[in-house]
């Protein structure tokens, strides 16, 4: 059984390597490799100035670092050029921003923004301001239980007044990739664009902007291995150009007078004020790490232990998962509730026996709403976890309910 | 006379150590020292996790390590609470969350929105923004050629309209301090917000917000030694309060429902996302070795290398120094011209001799305007500089003019 001497990743994670905690809660943030944490350190001791402000040799280094990162996240996710990259803070960053510069201007009253349940805040939030602000409708599509979006659906969640469609590539709660390739040809036929919340996906799959066709996408550094602090916005540039810019102030602007500005061109016009040099240089290693590990590679391991750990928890009597019953479908995600135990409960026993989980809505109100629950336990696999985590992760839930004065229970 | 070897600071710069830069352009950004850099490291190392979201042992952690950084900035300005400070990406995002949450809610059509000539982009566009939507209007207030406010043009500046006053504490082009209680004590009498603009203060003098009475105010982690990628805005909790929040998403609910949300409290109500906790870490680090130097320190040696540098510029034909002829009213910052020498020159030839310098707008068009020029160079001294590279500085100044072909030069 694979443990964390055999697994050939472990060692480049030092607080796996030496902490004995069992890290299930990697939707949330990642672990970051030594080589991350390295690249932001020689960031700040060789190439450290103001990016793109000075015309001197350190500045020009710091440029070409951050510049370098943007065309590196280019490729990750095959953008046609570098200027459809703006850097952010984080998703949810990059989501208000789509929100604020072109949905506020875009959208009007009577348009519809169609976002599905499964949404995360982060991709429901700022589309709710949106309506609020002008009176667009905002409009469900709906799920089935185990997070599937049929044909029906997305036939009654589209309407000729579809204008946006705000989605998850891949569910936080669900870990299944939406069909989103028929979402982007239905949106086509309407005229409306893809918004797509690509922070779960990023991590796990192999995404092609132009192969999917989306208008924007967004994902974060610290879930991709990279650092915090650091987010993406991908736009088609045709729209971003038109946009109006989002935050104002120092470096996106051509000129500035008491009355007003001229703007800057992409992707500057959206990165105003003192970039994240070192954050962009820790996402840029993170992305070479995870190049080198590779999609295919990370995907067997996350469906091994997606496996390994669904197969434990169908046995476990009392226990439900949410989502597909096959462990593919799951981007090493499964969240789960167990009968009688309230989910903070799960998450505290856990932590007891050393196993980090999340417990409790994660950022998806209504789809807790819409599945009936109020909340849930998520453990979430990466490919640096092995095997005997797994196993100990199983043992502990066995043994939750018990601990909770359930009685005996069966033994896994 | 002081060279690196018995700067006592300098060692604690990893790359001062190593580089043979010398580096002029604090005021863009600073150096960090080692122990912050350290403190990202060790954040990622010993407590990464996301913090807020999980109630495992890393989490909680990763939790209390952020909300001491908190703690530590409240502690730093001297805020009534730590509720009162909002972590950001930078300066510029603290002035426009201000702009939007508070500027579009609370200015209407009629009203003065009062800023002064010399703000820096971040804070004069976010307002330009303001005036646009609201339709209040934007109104100067003037400063002499050498940056002084006069109680004149403060009387000329405000009205009975004035409902908003927009203002460097320090401008990063003067490096003058601003008469901010004068300032705040008008905006009181007419019942006008101070939005104040730290990033030029905090770094060099000690800042108190109860002190200076001022509604906001706005810095970043990095021109105070601290990490890219973090910033912090302080409000006044009664504002702050009323405020509706920005950014939208994870962390800053209380509930959400499909058509709505209830907020979370200060100040998780505007941190939206995964927050920077290493960031944080990083920034906490730097202030608590900014205070072992001490205030104290920093000015004594800052004003000791502006002076001898001040003096040295003056003896210099041709150049001509902006602002103040006392250092200590500099805040380590020398802008200056040279007759017929463009800037991005001086830059480049300074840059020949190993000698980093801003040159350009300094991301204060109206303010290069107002004195009549296009841009200047900006040389910008901190406690970790040394008279050695003050005299270096000089030398290459004064032969700045004969390398460009206007023949010879008295030598300094």
């Amino acid at each position: 059984m694979e443990n964390k001497r055999n697994n050939p990743y472990r060692k480049d994670f030092p607080l796996l390597d030496c902490d004995p905690v069992i890290y299930l809660d990697n939707a949330a943030t990642a672990q970051r490799p030594g080589c991350v944490i390295e690249a932001e350190k020689t960031f700040y001791e060789q190439h450290n100035a103001n990016p793109m402000r000075g015309f001197y040799r350190l500045s020009v280094s710091a440029t070409e670092k951050y510049e370098s990162a943007r065309k590196t996240v280019q490729e990750l996710i095959h953008a046609e050029s570098p200027e459809e990259i703006i850097f952010t803070r984080n998703t949810t960053e990059s989501l208000n921003l789509t929100a604020y510069s072109y949905g506020l201007q875009y959208l009007k009253a009577g348009d519809e923004i169609l976002v599905s349940v499964m949404e995360h805040h982060s991709n429901l939030l700022p589309w709710q301001m949106v309506a609020r602000q002008t009176n667009a409708r905002l409009k469900f599509l709906e799920c089935l239980p185990d997070g599937r979006i049929t044909e029906e659906q997305l036939q009654e969640g589209f309407s000729d007044r579809t204008r946006l469609v705000a989605i998850a590539h891949i569910s936080n709660v669900f870990g299944r990739v939406n069909p989103i390739k028929r979402i982007v040809s239905m949106a086509r036929e309407r005229g409306a664009a893809v918004v797509l919340d690509a922070a779960q996906s990023v991590p796990h799959i192999p995404v092609d902007v132009k192969e999917l066709g989306v208008d924007f996408l967004a994902f974060s550094g610290h879930k991709l291995l990279g650092p915090m602090g650091i987010g993406v916005l991908y736009g088609r540039r045709e729209l971003l150009e038109k946009m109006p810019p989002f935050l104002t102030g120092g470096e996106m602007i051509q000129s500035v007078t008491r009355t007003g500005a001229v703007f800057a061109e992409l992707p500057y016009k959206f990165e105003a004020g003192t970039v994240n040099a070192a954050g962009a240089a820790g996402l840029e290693a993170a992305i070479h790490y995870m190049k080198k590990v590779g999609y295919e590679e990370i995907h067997r391991r996350e469906t091994e232990l997606t496996s390994q750990a669904l197969s434990g928890l169908k046995k476990i009597p009392h226990v439900h998962v949410i989502g597909s019953d096959l462990p593919e479908e799951h981007a090493g995600i499964l969240t789960f509730t167990i009968d009688g135990v309230h989910p903070h409960d799960i998450s505290a026993i856990l932590d007891g026996d050393g196993i980090a989980v999340r417990a409790g809505h994660h950022c998806a109100q209504p789809l807790m709403q819409h599945l009936g629950i109020s909340s849930s336990a998520r453990a979430s696999f990466s490919f640096y976890n092995t095997e005997n985590e797994v196993s100990a992760f199983l043992k502990s839930v066995e043994g939750i309910r018990r601990k909770m004065g359930y009685g005996d229970e069966p033994i896994l």
